[in-house]
């Protein structure tokens, strides 16, 4: 009864850096690349960390006190690291810890050692599903840096000119996946915020979804732009695809994005409250299939539509909900998720279109603003 | 003995994504954001991985076998990956695997249930301390990148003029830390580099070795830049610290600024296959000592010399060896070391002037070019 008492909720317990884990940075709202010790029990959020990072820390973090290690132990480093924590755990009479699934082996080792109970817990934090609207607000400011660096690219599509050889060129340079990109990331830098890769993919390797893209941007051909920027210090992604032509879009081409265009319409008018997104999933899929867009595997390579209607979206790029055959589990208010459904064939390329959205009680809000057009042919107005 | 004789070498497994973890990149040369498996046993190293990724892992991976998951189950996901690890494991007859201590506890778990023994290795490859002649050209290249951003820096401080309230105006308007982070993140750009945090910390914020920096620059203020970007495709890092001075130093900023000159001097000449870390750290310590820099504690603060003299670079801008008091281990030829004493005093600011060597046989090579100056007069030429 006494052990009962002392611990009527599951202590939870990270060791890990808000640089790398976001659940560390949803817990304490401190950033480090270095590993600390997060610990919740009854009512208390308590940071255990080294005495160089404690000044920070105690000014940073938000709703947790901050300790030193060597209030514990003096000279801590990797080699006391173990009976430290032990003794922190014994201490607050704690004897079961739930940890989050990526909870690194050396440190269970120490805790299983020090006779303390592991349980895994995953997803760790239910509530990062639901964003407050400080974390929408947040969101929506780097999806309006994602919308700056998009109109950049844009922009140079537009002002470029179109080579005899189907190359484009810009400021009289051949313009490339890799120079598009680099714009990107200067747009997203004057915002506070870096992406560690960006699609920028074009003709046949737009056809993969997960295609980076490189070399010269060719006239006539779809183009895909997939940016997904993360806030340098709020810690927050936004995510978002465009699909263009410079040129000339073939009648396939057009119609293959007017078909994800009113797949998007589709899943967007589905998603509210309460909806379940492995029916969203459904819809989409019934409706390329009606209008002749089928999903095939041929020689070992996919194509038509393949992937997830959406992704959640906050502290990770991929985070829950999805939006995907296999989530019966219906959308709450508050979830935050991409849109994004899309069509590829090798012979035309492919086609993507995301948006991303909160989810609310009777819908959805967009919080992209970002127009949407195929062919790029005199300066669009944004 | 059959177990003996099917698994002679312990089998090496990770299961994480090459884009946060070093090992997995330096393992595979294939770089994923998401979560894949790596399996090594005798002479064979396997990558297992989602069909979506499969042709990208098979054309990018270096000296692997690719493997699909879908040979071994059709339609692997969340619920069934456990299932199949564990038969790719038996079906090698593999009882026993080395894993590494950031090793997660969710795949940890399904091995443990599995029947399969787990035994944490840290180093995991003790072959990442011993850098190769193309790793040392990988890190080299980032330094000249480093240097490039450094040197746009130094350009706008040199440009810069000095207000009558001490501040410093560049372009007309005051000059940020803020700005010149700004700046170093797009020279790094430009060479395919990046970096999550760059220190640009001036007058009291130097005092602080982790302080990134923040709000105007001032005249007459120690201002150190320590900036590591990594590269993005090639995934290695470099390290490099300037502390500088616009306008006029106090004899008491010279004299430190000597000082450190000086202790780096003396590491450089110390760093050589065989010396001892913690003796280069001592004869560091000792110098600042006999020259009446001393390190204390005043008031729970640090001042004087209180961090190693230095660390290994690689894939990441943290790992071994140190230099520092706890490392007794001889240093080997191809360690890529830091080299950056420093000074820190709450009255005058703090001095750190870092470079990055390889360790030969004989002494270091050192892969820095950028110079040495503490007043910022008049151009330099570099």
């Amino acid at each position: 009864m006494t052990a009962l008492t002392s611990q009527p909720m599951p202590a939870k317990l990270i060791i890990s850096n808000s640089q790398s884990d976001s659940n560390m940075f949803y817990a304490t709202g401190f950033l480090s690349a270095d590993d600390f010790v997060y610990l919740e029990y009854g009512k208390k959020k308590i940071i255990y960390i080294d005495d160089m990072e404690f000044d920070r820390a105690s000014s940073e973090a938000i709703d947790c006190e901050v300790r030193k290690y060597t209030d514990y132990a003096s000279g801590v480093h990797r080699n006391t690291f173990g009976s430290l924590l032990i003794k922190i755990l014994k201490d607050s009479k704690i004897k079961i810890v739930q940890v989050p699934g990526n909870f690194k082996i050396k440190y269970a080792k120490i805790l299983i050692e020090g006779g303390i109970e592991i349980d895994i817990k995953e997803p760790f934090f239910t509530t990062r599903e639901i964003k407050t609207e400080d974390e929408i607000k947040k969101i929506t400011q780097v999806q309006r840096a994602n919308e700056k660096a998009m109109r950049e690219a844009l922009s140079i599509l537009e002002k470029s000119k179109i080579r005899k050889d189907g190359k484009l060129s810009y400021q009289n340079k051949i313009l490339t996946s890799e120079y598009l990109k680099e714009i990107i990331n200067i747009e997203f830098l004057k915002k506070d915020c870096y992406s560690e890769s960006n699609i920028v993919s074009c003709g046949k390797d737009s056809v993969q979804p997960h295609n980076l893209g490189k070399g010269p941007i060719l006239a006539n051909q779809l183009i895909i732009i997939d940016i997904f920027p993360k806030s340098k210090t709020q810690r927050y992604f936004a995510d978002m695809t465009r699909t263009f032509v410079k040129g000339k879009a073939t009648e396939k081409m057009k119609k293959m994005y007017m078909a994800v265009l009113k797949a998007q319409k589709i899943s967007l008018r589905e998603i509210k409250a309460g909806a379940r997104p492995d029916l969203i999933q459904q819809k989409v899929e019934e409706y390329f299939n009606k209008k002749g867009f089928k999903t095939e595997e041929k020689n070992g390579k996919m194509s038509g539509f393949f992937h997830g209607t959406g992704h959640g979206v906050g502290l990770n790029i991929h985070e829950l909900p999805n939006i995907g055959n296999r989530n019966k589990k219906p959308l709450k208010a508050g979830n935050v998720v991409t849109v994004e459904p899309g069509l590829y064939y090798p012979e035309n390329g492919g086609v993507r279109i995301e948006d991303l959205v909160v989810v609310t009680k009777s819908g959805c809000q967009n919080l992209t603003k970002f127009p949407k057009v195929l062919e790029i042919k005199q300066l669009l107005k944004y």
